[in-house]
């Protein structure tokens, strides 16, 4: 039996929404409600690829997959709204702020100090407005 | 006792090249080689900042660390050779094929399918490698 | 009717799958076998998100579907494989060289002369393979 | 005598003035205001080589120029006052609403759904600005 | 006790320290201070290996080298508040707003007119708040 | 009659086409070249713009201006022919060896340490060549 073949499509769209809620939390439902007037057809791709199809996977626990979002966000530079939402998302399934502040760290390895650094500033706003 | 209490700056350095080999094994200190005859400052950077400093630091532990750099290096697409050295790092520590390959999919969402492609095909080389 | 409703998930992979052969042609079935031994599920969500869900839109013509992904992927620079599969492709869809050259050439503007030189490169091998 | 008089650059400089005019319209306009106390002589450079030089080149349409350079942009995520103006550029020469949501749309398959989602979230500035 | 008391690298963090304040100014401490609750260690590193190791190197000139830090900056694109830093430190070290200026125009060759222009408005707000 | 013949382009192109031989010398002449039969305008633009409006201009010696390029091509990591042209170019105005590696090693503090590795084998490789 292949990954999809039991999923009606509501059914991926579904289980994308309830992971985006349990993941994401408030931050993506937001970012779902702000496409409504733009593109509400691309909030349903957002709920069904990333997070039904991808995040709702096997092979990698949660905890790593935010890991892996939040460094690759923070290296990449060019995404702050969604950095902070998956830093708020890696606290909602069990990473601590000392690993979030661990990675963003660690990306100055890989992708210089400036990246570092914004994603540190991005991690205090976060960490504020959770406090 | 803190991390660098017992360190004189060389042990920093000697700190470094023991980590580098026990993640990155051959491909790392191929790296430090290769750099002999260019920069060997450069490459006493590499082992003292990276792997002395960043890699050895409590606060995350190894196995997350290799999947915050194999999901950097797969979303920024301009480092294949360091990519291919961290996925066999990143086996070293103890990540499956099946969580390489999960970060890599999962980077289609952050990144784009191209970035995802590329660094699933390099790890299809790194495994082959590893055989 | 929405976007979805009426398509089963094998359809869905069928419809994309047939838009990956009418667009991409044998580079995209070539990256779709790449991807059997290293992540086949991978190989689904290509056929299916991409192309079974974006190409298959209506609201773009495919022609300017490819002229923007040409551009994009000359622009970032870090996806040769991608772009040459989709230079093809805009030929595939009724591009003419020359439009494609300009495409590549206008990105000079934006993401500066070696993303257009690298690009100008690559369409040069694509049109020596379509001879 | 300037750098550009024996080239009689005004023709250059005039024909792209025009073009600037015609496709990116007041946003055009205020970024080469802009540029008169920072850097006059690259306010002439911008109205010469983009504008005078590849936007009224032939073998490429107005519209698909726009296209591609939307794409480009929202693919790149560093240019987001230059994305906003050439959405608007991209209406004046025809472009729909909707085939620049389709464009940013697009962009989750090559630069991943931040890009996109930052796009599209720029185009509805764009839109509100204009309605 | 710091960090790094006892293991004589208090004269790595110093020399980065008083190169920092050198180069940098304000802004460099400022940088400094902004992460003190939120990832100390990370200020520490920041002043030892920019700083201390790399700033304070012979080989290069100081004013040579934030010619290359300004040059980076602004063509990655993603890193404007370092930019700034950084232009500040440029005339800090001797190089003239003309200087700065002409890095930036430059820079539309290898990144594109976009960084070219984002990089020349923050020379603008630079110099304003220099003036 | 082509594109610039009216504003006497050719004393730009000559002027240009000059900057180009004494910069780049055979690496820049032979992407002119390569380009002859894919897009000659664009070899023209490449000799005008770059060489003929900004190497030219006044306000920063030749010698910056190539520590600017090698540092961004170093940064960015999508254009290692490039970059190896202007390391090229960086010797055939007076830098030295060790400057040149310098501003790669600086580079990691700004783009990571695999832009830094991968811009340093690239100068190897020019070094060799022009032993």
């Amino acid at each position: 039996m292949t990954l999809h073949q039991q999923t009606a499509p509501q059914t991926r769209r579904d289980r994308g929404l309830d992971a985006l809620k349990r993941i994401d939390g408030q931050g993506g439902e937001a970012v779902v409600n702000a496409l409504a007037d733009i593109a509400p057809d691309f909030a349903d791709m957002l709920l069904e690829f990333p997070f039904g199809d991808i995040y709702t996977r096997e092979g990698l626990d949660l905890r790593s997959r935010e890991v892996a979002t939040i460094a690759a966000l923070a290296a990449m530079g060019t995404a702050t709204p969604q950095l902070k939402v998956h830093m708020q998302a890696g606290l909602n399934v069990g990473l601590s702020r000392e690993e979030i502040v661990e990675i963003c760290m660690q990306m100055a390895v890989y992708a210089g100090f400036p990246a570092a650094l914004n994603a540190l500033f991005a991690a205090k706003e976060v960490f504020a407005e959770a406090a």
